[in-house]
């Protein structure tokens, strides 16, 4: 047991567009908001590619904050993956402009020792074939988790489907496990993707909070409520970097303690789109998360009814 | 106090098709949902209009679930108020199809003399200038609640700004709030409402769940889960019928109450949708709506972390 994490995803530098401002070329990537994130509870290993374009000063940023970056491959000549998106008001969902892969279009993960010994695995969306690289490489990690998108549910079904028979915990949003399953019931839907393997599905649901969901229990929160959205890039990955580091952290893994990781990726994710880029999730102390986890198990509390009471009406 | 309910609303003849099924002419309309959820936990006055061909049937029954029906208008040789509509698999809106007003469109409420005592008044969605006319008749209720649509925030705008300066509570959901205010921020936007008049926003947030906010605090819950969805037809009435109703059961108006109030919301609007027209709301029992509050208490809590653990990372 060492409960470390280990993240795999993309680095990237993205240029986004929303109702409140933009910037371009900034740190994002699935891999790099995760990592940030779990890297306030966890001691984390990243694995991914970057041009030699990539910042030093992020990567240093990482280090700082005890991210190991041996596995993080710096391909000298080579571009960075860049991505750029627009959003509006309506900030559920961001339209795309442009994908350069880049560096990531030949990316090949290779674990060095200390990542594939991780106890805690967040395989983020990347090509299900690559994620299947990382879990032959990996050691007997206690948890592992995996996101995906809509485009590998529809292009690359049969290998989603071999990472979901593998992976401990998947996640995903709503839209995406209706299009996986082709079921437009929630609660059915999410029934059949814990028949396909995983022990536990999370549903995102973007500013409508998360679901953890098992064979026999369903555990739900709203979003934590913010005055200020200002980029929601990166929320996903935010919350499943909180979700993972706060296991490793606890070194549980029992309905209880991850209960309280949907709590604490939820208030992650709350940090994550209050600015652009990892800006906000980068101050966030473990103080505020411990604040906003507070705040919310409040907001979501009520109290019992006695039985016979409403019973004899 | 007598801690009674007047429900002001439509009673309709609704024509509805889902992926699951259809019915034509079924019981339909936001007062008379209201009234049948409230009426599991409270006396009710319900006050409406109906042409003489709706089912005396649908009167007796609600009757024997001790509906006082005397403010309910016959009109001799009028049509009732029909509905037709069509859901497609994301159940969260419905196509209309046809609206015919009928002897809703002279629909004039005059309000009992027993109706006008009531302590618990839920003004369902129909004009603000007749949800006005009803509050310039009851005497001094402890709570109002106004649900509204789309249709009068652009087109009875003042009125519907006078009736949330006059209410308790505001009930609608997501996408009239951003309407309302222009405001794509919800949190700011319930801001913005609350200035309106009202002391308490409940948002609506159809499959999402449902919030409860005041101007410090702010309460939410997600939907109560259901492997089976039918007809979503009456679920925001339904859930108004049961949050006042048990507001009216319990006799108080605290935070604490209004938190179990917006629960008792979520679950009765969740035996609403499980069938057509009001069958399923019809058969809910106070023992079956207690074994659900308890279930969403369960699906929902989490426990405490202690400070000093994770504030030391």
């Amino acid at each position: 047991m060492n409960n470390e994490v280990l993240v795999v995803g993309s680095l990237a530098l993205d240029t986004v567009e929303t109702p409140f401002g933009q910037v371009e070329e900034a740190l994002g990537g699935a891999g790099l908001y995760a990592a940030t994130a779990a890297s306030l509870l966890a001691s984390v290993h990243l694995v991914g590619v970057i041009g030699d374009d990539f910042p030093q000063q992020a990567l240093d940023d990482l280090a700082g904050r005890g991210v190991v970056l041996d596995g993080v491959q710096i391909i000298e000549g080579g571009k960075s993956f860049r991505w750029s998106g627009r959003y509006e008001y309506d900030m559920n969902e961001a339209d795309t402009l442009e994908t350069h892969l880049n560096v990531f279009a030949d990316f090949e993960p290779v674990l060095p020792p200390a990542a594939r010994q991780c106890d805690f695995v967040f395989l983020a969306n990347i090509l299900p074939s690559l994620q299947l690289r990382v879990l032959d490489q990996v050691d007997q990690p206690r948890l592992t988790i995996c996101d995906t998108m809509n485009f590998w549910i529809e292009n690359a079904r049969e290998e989603l489907l071999e990472v979901l028979s593998r992976v401990h915990v998947a996640a995903m949003n709503d839209a995406e496990l209706r299009q996986l399953t082709g079921q437009p019931n929630l609660a059915k839907a999410a029934t059949e993707v814990l028949e396909m393997g995983p022990k536990y599905l999370v549903i995102k649901k973007g500013e409508y909070g998360a679901s953890l969901v098992s064979c026999d229990r369903h555990f739900a929160l709203p979003c934590y409520p913010l005055p200020t959205v200002v980029d929601p890039t990166g929320a996903g990955d935010s919350f499943a970097g909180g979700f993972i580091g706060f296991l490793a952290w606890s070194g549980e893994i029992s309905d209880e303690q991850l209960r309280q990781a949907l709590a604490i990726g939820t208030v992650t994710a709350s940090a994550c789109v209050e600015d652009f880029s990892i800006n906000a999730l980068g101050r966030l102390t473990a103080e505020e998360l411990y604040k906003r986890y507070e705040a919310l198990r409040g907001m979501v509390a009520f109290p019992d009814i006695p039985r016979e009471a409403i019973c004899s009406v």
